[in-house]
């Protein structure tokens, strides 16, 4: 067996939901909304797998949905893609990272991740051949330097992965940062793989900044996004991604030994959705932000060190101050003597481990904040 | 760029439908049925994107599905699985294959491969960082033989790939050539992984045999199915693997950072599906059974020399009599004189290619075959 993923552990998502199942907890773990999702963009779903196709779509994605996704960042972020050759739908942004992975690095090549990562980055990039080389980031700000940059990258560094808004820190990278990545990129001729799939989820007026709008990283970056993510219905596995012709064309041979191609159905529905207005946007980010301001409001009269947040579903706590010093141990209290389940945010770190914060997700309906919020103040 | 992944074609399967797509041509090349698929079926996916659960579901499957997949094989196969330890849903048999490559191999490790082979095969063994070994089959039998064994099995051999009933040469394997396998397998102390996509479309009274029935391959192989292909729903990419625990846990830590996890709403009726009485499936292998005839006679009456079909969506057609010796060059033609879709056999060959076989699909509604026999009369 291939020693490195047969020795890999759970992912902690999916072991902080079995725990929250088995023992009944609130499960504020795993960033996924507990409301049934836009009903409007189901019905188109159900629509299509009753009255349309349901056998193999074009391997790059359906040609609605790729024209659709086009429209959508000339939209958004004013940007031009050509439908055909610039834009392709995966089984889900992780299949999109795991195919940009494996067709982009080489073995050899040297590959910059920004810690705290996703857990799915660092083993893609050790089972596709890369050596990593980390840029750590640390809590208030989480915002790397100059320096940082200079030290991680070489002239051997292929490809550097970046997540913005990032999950865990709930941060979002402005525009100098991603123009100072550029710099380096373009100095290594690396590959950008961006990781955008919380777009959508800013706050309090921002706006999140795409690397397919920085000059130096729109023709050597891959923006990955996330229907899941953008409609609330992460269940359904449609992702995206989109690059230049060239670097595209390499992801593709990628795709087709990955999964080969996508749901129609849940991709003719994702391409209806994409046709709503700026208003559905607009409201969807306003009712995540009321949910945010709800729990943070909730953790602190509860006695918690609330950490900003500015994107994702989430918040972070840091619990230095209640004197804990080992969020993976913290973490399990809280879901034995509390009833509700976190993420410890060192999970997220492969090395130089922040081990005093934790991640709540706030993307839940008022019964379910207040239940957690409950519990949690009984706790402390 | 990966040199590997970056310097493949496309499938031929999605260059072939391309070409279907642009020229009008009848397209009796990709193998998916170009009916509707069992509407029950449908409307339980779609009843379960209205009213069911549409987020993240338990990254191995639902236990449902699993439950019904391990209940199918008890019933069909006398196979018992435990559905906790040794079944997990994956998106589509294209991911469980890419998954369990990565995960069963380490660089280095050789790799036995029956040709002709899905295209996926090799590209995703090499990619994994294996040493492809190739047992190569040839018509009219299409069957292995213990000197050929024996000369790609090593005692470095870890993994095999076998596909039964096998694309593209209609043919199935028998338990003593399974038998012969698992005689090798245990000796090399190799997994055996096996594409079983095709198990239920088996003709003329013929029962598929699993690895799962072998006693020598039971716990040391991986079976791969499709619910695409059960319930003739291409589309979906609902696939699944069993396997013995230790293997299933190795695989389960590829899958959750290839896709993670599948579609609920489609696991959802995919486990409603697997309820069907047998009827279903003998009333569907007798429909397939009866396409597969009226292609072969209408051929034969063209002037075609048909060679045998035991199973899958494919018969295939020998184009030596016709004076033909590259079949790619003669699938060429019948798309641009004839109008019509084929796959030339030779992809399927890394070596020693067998360049006089082309592959009907006859999964077709009786108008479509009618239009590709048609113009195949008038072309010859
Ligand atoms: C694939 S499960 C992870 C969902 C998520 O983005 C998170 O909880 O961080
Ligand atoms: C993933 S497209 C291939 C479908 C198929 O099994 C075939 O045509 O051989």
């Amino acid at each position: 067996m291939n020693r490195l993923f047969s020795s890999l552990p759970t992912t902690v998502f999916e072991t902080m939901s079995a725990l929250a199942r088995e023992t009944g907890a609130v499960n504020l773990g795993q960033g996924f909304p507990d409301d049934p999702g836009p009903e409007d963009v189901r019905r188109a779903a159900a629509d299509a797998v009753l009255n349309g196709y349901n056998q193999y779509p074009s391997m790059l994605g359906i040609p609605e949905l790729r024209e659709g996704i086009a429209a959508h960042y000339a939209h958004h972020h004013s940007v031009t893609l050509d439908p055909a050759r610039e834009v392709m739908v995966t089984s889900g942004a992780t299949e999109a990272l795991a195919g940009a992975l494996f067709a982009l690095i080489e073995p050899g090549d040297e590959v910059v991740l920004f810690q705290p990562m996703y857990d799915a980055y660092l083993p893609l990039v050790l089972r596709a051949g890369g050596v990593p080389k980390f840029v750590t980031l640390e809590p208030p700000h989480w915002r790397f330097t100059e320096e940082a940059l200079s030290a991680a990258f070489s002239d051997k560094t292929r490809v550097a992965i970046i997540n913005n808004p990032l999950n865990p820190s709930a941060s979002v990278f402005a525009r100098e940062d991603l123009a100072l990545l550029a710099r380096f990129a373009e100095r290594s001729n690396a590959v950008v793989v961006s990781d955008e799939v919380w777009e959508h989820v800013v706050f309090d007026g921002a706006r999140h900044v795409s690397v397919l709008n920085i000059p130096g990283l729109r023709d050597r970056a891959v923006k990955i996004g996330s229907a899941g993510k953008i409609f609330s219905l992460t269940g359904w596995k449609v992702g995206f991604v989109c690059a230049a012709p060239d670097i595209l064309a390499a992801l593709a041979r990628s795709h087709q030994f990955l999964t080969f191609t996508t749901p129609p159905n849940l991709q003719v529905a994702v391409a209806y959705g994409l046709t709503k207005d700026d208003r559905y946007f607009r409201e969807m980010r306003d009712d995540l932000q009321a949910k945010r301001d709800y729990l943070s409001r909730g953790l602190a009269e509860a006695g918690f060190t609330v950490l900003p947040s500015a994107g994702t579903y989430f918040l972070n706590v840091d619990i230095a101050p209640l004197d804990e010093t080992d969020d993976v141990a913290f973490a399990q209290k809280l879901v034995h003597q509390a009833g509700v389940v976190t993420i410890p945010v060192s999970a997220f770190y492969a090395q130089d481990h922040v081990r005093t914060v934790l991640r709540f997700c706030f993307a839940k309906r008022r019964e379910t904040l207040d239940g957690a919020l409950e519990k949690l103040a009984a706790f402390l």
